[in-house]
Order: structure tokens, then sequence, then C-alpha cells
């Protein structure tokens, strides 16, 4: 399902906006000019899409993707349903679709609750690469349903630029750079495509990977880097390799990647938490991370740092108050 | 400093937030309606006091108190500073005050970092409520501040009532009862006299407690119940015995006080914590903790839920991803 030609890729993620406006909300933008922007040495403004419903940005994508199965629908009832590797909230469960979700293995238990409580029958995977690729073992209705990638698709990418938007919030000027986190690449190849739609300013677009997933074909745009990928990182949501769509995107878009640490991440988290009071997950605070790696290199400017999702489990966290 | 005696109690809160409006940010409402709506069978609107600047409602009556203060000030300009058990924000710095702080030597070490950061100076007293009485033990420049009380105060009051506002909120319907928690009895005294101000339909005030903090004057209420007052609980903002001022407003404006275990309070964090992103601490997770003992009582009702704040030591939790 090519995007529509006559669009321009920028076009794509205002046109994804306009298609999911009834079913993924509008996230606010935070901000805390007294202890993180003089910390950072800039002026923060962070999108909150852990405040998205489903807790993640992913539901844009999810929502965009499926509202094109929808259509597709409409010409050929018989072919409704969708495989995808995202969840989706329960307005979506009266859409005539039935969601079948790919998971590894090792997802995050909260993860694989929020899609069963959202009506989605989860099928889990080897929690490789290749794992991912091949989907589940016994696909069971796979053979009727629409495979929707999790990251290496068009209206994929297009949806999730739409969390890019900081325009709609009043309160935030033009930006000058933008931060987001890279997994599969399907956040940051949309924040691309999203900041080309800004024509009287437009903002630098920056990666942050954890060191711990490095990926070469990502990281390679900045450094050179080329090791196997092995993923090793709390930032469950970032352990994949960046798509081909994405790549090519991210190649031609993308300033700049920075790889941080587990511990820088875990600081980001502290810094998120006990400052914006916000719950967000190791691969949701990966953009602070990076962003305090180039600690100085952006000074006075205005950045905005993507919050990408807040789905983790609390309970073992939070056990240790007893 | 008695409130002026042209306005009704209930007046008394709207004035200060008249007073206060400069200086105390308003606060969001958060709702959840597919989950934790469909958990407590009512719908709930959750006013975020963790998002006011310092990260509770305790700015509120501080910043009223304080610009009572400063009214005096004008007229015998040699008496300007105050001495208050409450931290304010960066802003005040600059209005020719000197924040003396008295907090007990058992303080989250988060919560006295903050008082330090916006300037204040700490005295620590001892963590019994004799100790919270006498202040510190060498009050330094008390001899020339102001003193102002933590709860038992009627400017205390009428400002932690501006937190109960949730009128200001066009996504909020009136609602039906509020829950807040009771430790000194500023906030709850404050929400019931709020309360007072709604001519049309006037929600009961029900407040919640936890049962390691169990004060014979507040619980008496309910159940009657008499021990001596020995704290031990998590949720360290509850633990001063309430007001003698806080508890005539109670004993005649509060229909029910719940008291919660300790794992109820846990409980509430985590559903609060996973479900609305939001870092809650014990003390602001009181109020759904026995929302969440009520179950049943309040079907189909719309209940506003104070969280009172967010200030919690977070980096012991988050050593345990390491």
């Amino acid at each position: 399902m090519p995007v529509e030609s006559t669009l321009t890729p920028g076009d794509t993620v205002l046109a994804a906006g306009r298609r999911i406006a009834d079913r993924s909300g509008e996230t606010p933008v935070m901000t805390s000019p007294e202890i993180l922007d003089e910390l950072l040495g800039a002026a923060l403004f962070f999108k909150c899409e852990q405040l998205q419903h489903t807790g993640s940005f992913k539901l844009r994508g999810a929502s965009h993707a499926v509202s094109c199965c929808r259509m597709t629908a409409r010409a050929w009832p018989r072919i409704p349903p969708a495989i995808t590797a995202r969840p989706w909230p329960a307005q979506l469960r009266c859409a005539a679709f039935a969601a079948d979700v790919v998971m590894p293995e090792c997802a995050v238990a909260s993860k694989v609750d929020n899609v069963r409580r959202y009506g989605g029958q989860v099928h889990f995977c080897e929690p490789t690469q290749a794992g991912r690729e091949a989907g589940p073992g016994r696909p069971g209705r796979a053979g009727v349903l629409t495979a929707v990638p999790p990251y290496d698709d068009d209206h994929i990418i297009a949806g999730q630029g739409t969390a890019a938007r900081w325009n709609c919030s009043s309160r935030c000027p033009d930006l000058d750079a933008i931060i987001a986190p890279v997994g599969g690449g399907g956040l940051l190849a949309g924040t691309a495509l999203a900041a080309l739609t800004r024509d009287r300013h437009r903002p630098q677009v920056i990666a942050a990977e954890p060191a711990g997933a490095d990926d070469r074909d990502a990281l390679k745009l900045a450094a050179g880097r080329v090791e196997d990928h092995r993923p090793d990182t709390i930032a469950d949501g970032l352990r994949a390799l960046v798509g081909e769509r994405n790549l090519a995107i991210i190649a031609e878009h993308v300033e700049h990647v920075v790889a941080v640490e587990e511990d820088d991440i875990i600081e980001a988290m502290d810094l998120l938490w006990s400052r914006l009071k916000q719950v967000i997950e190791p691969s949701g605070a990966v953009s602070l991370a990076g962003l305090k790696k180039l600690a100085g290199q952006l000074p006075g400017q205005r950045v905005g740092v993507i919050l990408s999702g807040g789905n983790l489990d609390v309970a073992p966290l939070l056990a240790t108050l007893r």
C-alpha cells in the first residue's frame, strides 16, 4: 500500500494526523524552565506520548495502518482483519477488526497485559530480529489477515510522525531541534518527515539510541561503527534493527545519532520521574539521556524532546517500599 | 490573623484563589474512563497536585499565608520574613522574604533538597508531634520572623482549599463527592470549605487516612476509635495530628473518614503509576486507596480524587532496574 503519490513526504504526516484524529489522543507538552532547562542549558519542550491512549506513541502508527486496512475492507469486505506488532485501543475493537499481535517472548508483562486488555490475541515469537521478522510459529488466522509490520511500513512511519507535531500546542514556539529515540525507526523516520513540514523554521532532527542496542545501520551515520547486533539494554522498546524504509529516510534527514549507556537512561528516568512526575519507561527516557550527552552543544536552543512511552512494570519497583 | 469577617467560610477559598493566582499554578484534571472508572465503578476526576510547582498542593497554603504576611510587611516593613513548615518556589525568593523551613529529621531527602533548591533555610526538628510544634531547637532569626503553622491556620486552610476547585476545568461536571487525604487537616478542611461554595450541587466530602497514622480526633468521626498517636506509615505527608481549627471544620462538614492499610496505599500507587503514568507519593495515593475501600458505595457517581503530591525519592526504586 504505497503512500499516495500526490503527497510530499512531509504531507503524509499531516494526512495521517487528519485520518487518526478520532482514535489517537492529542498529547500535551510539558516544560520545566527552572530545573531541567537550567540543567541542560536549553529550552526543552517534552512531548508526552506516555499520556497517549495505551501509554505510547505506537497507537498512532497502528491506528493509521488499520485505518488504511479499513478502507480496503470497505472495498473487499472479506479481508478486514489485521496482524500487527502493535496493540490498539478499545474503540477499535468494535471496528470489525481482529487484532493478532506478535510480541517477543521476553516482552514486559504490562505490555502483554495491555494487548489482552484491549482485546488483542497475543502470539509470542523468539526475541531476536529473525524471530520478530518470522512472526508467530503458528499464525492461526494469518492466512486471512493483513500483515502490518511494526515499523518498516510507510503508513506506520507517517502515523508515528504525528507524535512530532508540537505546533498543535499554542504554548510551543518553533523548535530549533527535535530529539527522538530510535529502535526500528518508525518514530524517528516519522519525526524526520514531520520536521519537513515546517517551511519557515525547520528543526534539525537528532536520534538517541541505547549503546546496548547499537545498530550498525543507524549508528554508522554518526560514528561508522559496525558491530553485530546483539541488543542488550533495559530500553526494551528499542531493541529492533532499523528497517529499510526507515533507514532511507533517516540517512537523508537525521543530522546526528547519539548513543547512550544504561546508566544514562536510568539517570534520565530519575530526572523525568522526579521533576516532571511522569512515569517514563526506559525507552521513553532515551531522548533526554541523549540530550544530556550533547550538553552544551545546543546552547539556548528550543529543543523538542519526545517522551515516547510509559509502559513498564512498576510493581517490582514499588515492592521496595514495603 | 483572622479570616476577613465579611466573607463566608466558602468565600475565603475563592478569595485565596484570586490572591495566589500568580504564584501557584492551575493543575490539570485527569480521567481514566476505560480502566480506573471501570475498576472503581464510578466516574473519577483526578486533581493532579503532583503537577503543582514544588510537586504538591502545599504551595497553595504557603503562598496564601505568605501573601498575607506580605501585606503586613507593606505596612510594617521591618517584619517581613516568615517561618513555615512549607517550601515555596523561586519566584517568591525575590519577594523580600527569608524562608526558614522547619522539617522533621526523617524528612524524605527529595523534599529537603527541594526546600534548599528554592532558597529555603532548613531547620530540623524531632519527628514527633511535640517536635513539630516546638519547631527548631535554635530558631536563629525566629525572633524577627512571622511564624506560619503548617496546617492549623485559617490562611493555610483557605489556600489549600483552592486545590479542590474542579470547576476551573471545563472537562469536569458537578461532582457528587470529593475524596482527600488527611494528615494535619489543611487540605481536607480547605476542601470542605471549597465544597460549600457549590450552591447548586454540593458534593459530599470524604477523608482518607493511613491506618498507621490513625488520629483519634479525626477517626472518631467515623468509628469512635481512640488510640495513642504513634504514626507509622509510608505516607510521610500524613503523619501529623489534625489541628484544632482543622478539626472544627472537618467535624462539621466531612461526611466520612476511611482508614487504609499500607498495602492499600502501594496498590493505589501502582494503579496511578501504571494507568495515569503519574509519579504519586504514598500520601498522594491515599485518596484513591480510600476510594477503593468504599468500592460499590458510590455507584456511578462523579467523584473528585485529590492526588496531593508526587515528591518521593525515586532513585532507590530505579536502582532495582540496574
